[in-house]
């Protein structure tokens, strides 16, 4: 059974002024809290990092910018427990991240090789989670013989979720849809240039998509992530116990 | 087991020059196709129900059209075995959709009365297909405890999806997928008017949630519907191997 | 050869004080100056239709409204020699349009049924015109299948220009540019609704195609048809010597 | 009673041909003039300073560019009273404001760790004008427990009015709006990507908030601060009845 | 004491399926929740408001449908109490509402003649809460004097909070907040054709005004009436300390 | 000289409480207020002419929707003095509207016959004021030499000002403001469908005009009237008269 | 008499392959052609203005970029005849222009200190083309003081043209507008944040100004400027006629 | 014959985990695959470079970024055999392309100078495919003198195709649509600044041009290229009995 180590953290731990982190929520909803290093100030994604390596928990931060992974890097030469993933775009605390999930498999597909970037942010994170996504990249729509052969090659491992990440005109999601026998979510990541490009046609075509998939926001790989994780959720003691209720 | 009828449909059928239905996606993804009534042609439409009939074949119409509907009633009285569905929303033509699903439950939640016609939509799908969904309606994000106590006792039902719908700012789903163990669709509905009415708000604020959702369009509750089925699917030959895991 | 009648019209011709009638302009471009019903009066575009009847000239009317309509119907009653194509989409007033093609094969494509009415536009101009356009209707791109055996029997016709019409993800023109010999033109088509409805997401997705297709603007059914007649321009005087090449 | 300082400014005063600063405005509203430092070149930045300074009266500067903090502080070096607010995004130049107020509590609610910074200058504008703030940050929405905990520390206060922060979803505002008995002033804040990035999904999912809110702009923290300024204005001369009541 | 009548209502009314009432929300807040009557079938409204007068209680509902409003006229010839204001834009059903204010003015200010339908319903919800606003109309902005008369008058009433209501480019409630010591809230109207029209050219302006005022959405006459109406409330018991201060 | 009638009105005149009409504007600005018909209730509508009318005071109604055009229909068979111009899209109180000018040509000139009625707004207002514009229409941009006979023949007359009206891609501004010694004023109508439809287009690319125009936004040919009157305005020779006054 | 120097220039004037100097523009339309620096590189701007300087012709380039200004100034000290203006936004090639101008005054007045460097653009433009500007700027919509006591400054010149400068909620047009006799040109500067920000609020308030007002792009000081002019031509050659009436 | 060098490259090759080169889709669509630069990491750019270089296969990147321009003049030095064109806005990897055609003129026209760098683009592509393209640049539209002799000029070739490139107001297209016998494909450029600059006016402009054009998006010169190019496919084997015809 695929687990991401142990000891779920406890309910609520206060950082400064600036931060509650909400450690009740991995019980409550079956994956963790990904915390979001765009938008924070250095001192203030440091602080919450220092906090929890303190207690000895885990954590994942994504899009971090520039000054924060300077900063990090330097703390890590300090002794802060963190390694780099995904080229940079995600970073792991080491320690328990307290999520554990049933064996299974997702799929992540990429229409180019422009969206792998975005796609290695989802494959890290599952990583992390103690799942083994099955990876497809620069499959296309443009060659349609290209497609299929990845299809089948994927479709082997029986994957119960699709994470599939495109760009420019985001058809790639809706093809998959119509071959598959697992949902699909898109998730549109920010290539292309001109009217609708940085993923805003990707995104408006997901949505348009006339198959029945579910979308994520443009290069929101690590949402996409744990929303298929939560499908791997064990009825684990947190949801044993809901039985009895 | 919940099982929605049976005899899997042919590979494609042809309806005069205008329509190539496809009879194998059933096979191929697991959920029906199901007809999108706006947009076509009354001719178009009664010539695609028509042939189905003929063949002893059913199917579903979503967003049926004014003009659309009254064809559609006096094609029933001249024997089209068809039946409305969620106050007209849905049509159903009476016969085998070709698709079986494990038991499970998925359940529609509502932010406001407002999006009960929506959420009846999916309901009335996952019905024909076969599935039980759990409903709770109007059940806000301005009264917390109304909120606590409606998803208490859905939570009863251990739902293995949730598709919430929520029109204005969107804010339901957001605030659901804090609380409960499973994955989250939210489905905007064009509630609201002003700057981002019509479901325009609700739609980018679930975009950018700060929780592990996915999303489809605007009153996309159809397709909502679909990708929550497949959650359900039974292991059907080309999937056999993933049951010996 | 194909040809749509005879005598070349003269400059300008005024029509009250509201119209000037380019009647040069099939000489210079090769294609007719066609007239947009939608958003004249009733009185200006029956004077206009009148003018060019009284000198025994043809003419193409597109996106008639429901009173321009009305007033057709009974000016036609009233000996106007007018027929109504493409499910009244289309007015033709007979008579010689001035335009010549050589032979030649133009594919009209659809992704569903919902935008035949639109191609039937194209087709019935293209069919005024002298030109013998290829359709092929519904062909998807979520049941690839469908879309290669379509894409088959119409290349046997060796088309040298595809229109191919797409509403909701709009992605067919991009899967059949990655298939075919041609110049593909995408048509967005204002099928769809929620976010990006009516066509914008396929406009925008076929703005961001990773295929090299050009594109016309939503429901532009007649522009599309008379960019696709160009192709087929035979060498008129002022190109005299393009043939001698 | 809490008062910023004294003496009123004169009505008009120009510097340069470039401006003429209201100084009657703080006699009109009850709240002093705030000078936008972004879009204006560092030399009349400076010159409204320095003349204001000569008079000995104060000011308050939002939003100051990096070319106009580095020029600042070379300025402050050189004697300029200013000193620097909320990590530099407030500029205060040392001298009477003219605003008085009543004593009372305006509570600053932030959603997330990265609303922070925009809720500082907020609250440094707040303690310059002489009122004193009650601070809650990173409050959530998809940790209910989180949230409602600190509504009850907040509310302890008392607050007359809210001013909520809150980027991404922006749901927080609608939330608190639901639980509070004062009036409820929503502030997006630029953080989120994709679409809707940048505080647009917050701003429009405020605007169509079903609990009665206002909003400012996006990042308007110090319009925001202003306008909860205006609650506590002691009745001046003019409004001299209003006490009588 | 201006007050609007007594009882306060009970915890959670539940209506059908589809409806659960916030019957805690007036003691919570401090203002009802008003029925948003668009979007809401009839049969839902109908139900709504039956089950409240079942129990003796009273409702606002705003934005009603030309289906709504017939039904409800039925309805009222039927005895259920209702009563129709400001154009009939609000309907009211008879009966406490259960919100209590202290004495004070709200102002209501148009732009121009076609701003007064919105701003009446504002002024009908206020009524109804027992609170008495002052009303100026087409105070408009291109003729100053116009604006200076009609303030000055506006003012002896000494308002605590302005509802400034304007279409087209909105540009009054930011004169206003530049001549008044009070909180003044944007309303924009849907007034205006073109690029900007329906009110958002108003709204954006609103929100990019140089003057502190804060704003609601386009027509959002209801919402701005209930902030403001939070401005009188009574020190309830959960708020008894406030008066000690 | 051309004169629009005499009596210049008085300063402000109040109807009911909904309306104060700016009788001083004329005087202050050189052209009179007109009244927006749509927006306004009917009752306001013929409450505003009734006062006016009971005075002898003149009026143009722009934009009256159908229901005050059937309510003006019949006050004009009770004795209401007012006349319809351009196909009932201008309302003509009758009686002095206190404008003068000095003599000069406005040139109003159409790219397409669809532009007509717009253009005919434009010049009924100024007829009204005692003008008398120049008028081209369908000029066109795809045939040059319709352009250029069209400019020649409007250039005679020496227009001092140009209006130009165009929908669709709005060319016929920038290319007209390439050939005339004098200012251009784009007038964009609400022509064209699709991507950039009803004026969209035409606005933007008149806003993005390589030569050097102004612009009024899309069907405003009232406004634009209006601005180009007051180039014709009297203050005697180089406006030395105004000093006078 | 104002004129900017002599000599017209001739008809084109090629340079390299990739300009074609429309030199017959300012005895067509009255004004030179203003070089647009932004989006051209480096060698063709070089080459352009080299190739003006060696006929001894004058020029204006508008928006130079950093680049270009830094070559600029080293084509300066290497002795091209060009000097910079409103802070290096305006590069003036010395030398004729052709245009000449009868006398006149455009009032140039801005709403803030931040527009000032805009209407610096246009002020240099008007004065390199021998006309006199007045100015006003800081004018304010939330000082009604301070604006009413410029405009009467400003009115003094009695100027034929108003070209009203103003970001934010672009309100400063439509109150002038309501105070002068004259034509009044807004142009919208790319001034404030958020919603709306950088001129776009700015800009939609002006095209739906409720007084009669022509606009221009965000920040398009120099046409407006050339607009502006164009109000001052002369009678040349090709309007001979118009002097004698 | 034209034909841009031989031996037709086999079906898919892989190169790393990140790309899978679609090698045959020059034998199925007539034009090699372009690779885009923009989005792709340094080193995937670089794999897929030496892998086909391995190959001796050619290929031709378009819109390299800064650093992989850095990384490729490394890579140069190091034996990569590559070529900069266009200004290095494309790469060349020198070797075959495998794609031929017929001999032909495509006629390259732009607005301004301005646009020639995106033109630039267009040509270096079309030369590398071993086609002639004809070039005239900056042909205005506000000089209608220029913009006749420059057609004049270029259709002395012959053309087949026209690629018209413009930004700002993009109206180039739609004129020569009205005077050339060849289809025309609109280039918007993102030339412009303001409301609709950066390309989005002229793209809109095109898509709702009364001539019929069919657009690319903006500064999509490569696509442009290709879709022209496929207009000169030579019959290959495939295609072999349109000869026949």
């Amino acid at each position: 059974m695929a687990r991401s180590r142990t000891r779920p953290p406890r309910r609520e731990l206060r950082v400064g002024t600036y931060a509650r982190l909400d450690r009740d929520r991995v019980r409550r909803i079956g994956v963790p809290e990904v915390i979001l290093g765009q938008g924070k100030t250095v001192p203030h994604l440091l602080g919450i990092l220092r906090a929890l390596a303190a207690r000895g928990e885990g954590a994942i931060v994504s899009r971090p910018t520039r000054s924060q992974l300077a900063a990090l890097r330097t703390q890590r030469r300090a002794g802060l427990p963190i390694v780099f993933r995904a080229g940079d775009r995600i970073v792991r605390l080491r320690g328990p991240l307290g999520a554990e999930y049933r064996p299974g498999r997702v799929a992540i597909v990429t229409a180019g090789t422009s969206d792998v970037p975005a796609a290695e942010e989802a494959r890290a994170v599952l990583v992390e989670l103690g799942l083994r996504p099955v990876l497809a990249h620069d499959v296309g729509v443009a060659g349609l013989h290209r497609l299929l052969r990845a299809v089948r090659t994927v479709e082997r491992y029986r994957p119960e979720v699709y994470l599939v990440f495109a760009g420019r005109e985001g058809a790639l999601p809706t093809v998959l849809a119509g071959l598959v026998r697992a949902p699909v979510v898109g998730v549109p990541t920010s290539v292309g240039y001109g009217r609708g490009g940085r993923g805003e046609a990707a995104l408006t075509a997901m949505l348009q998509s006339c198959a029945p998939i579910a979308v994520v926001n443009i290069d929101a790989a690590v949402p996409a992530a744990l929303f298929a994780a939560q499908h791997f959720l064990l009825s684990a003691p947190a949801r044993r116990g809901r039985r009895a209720r």
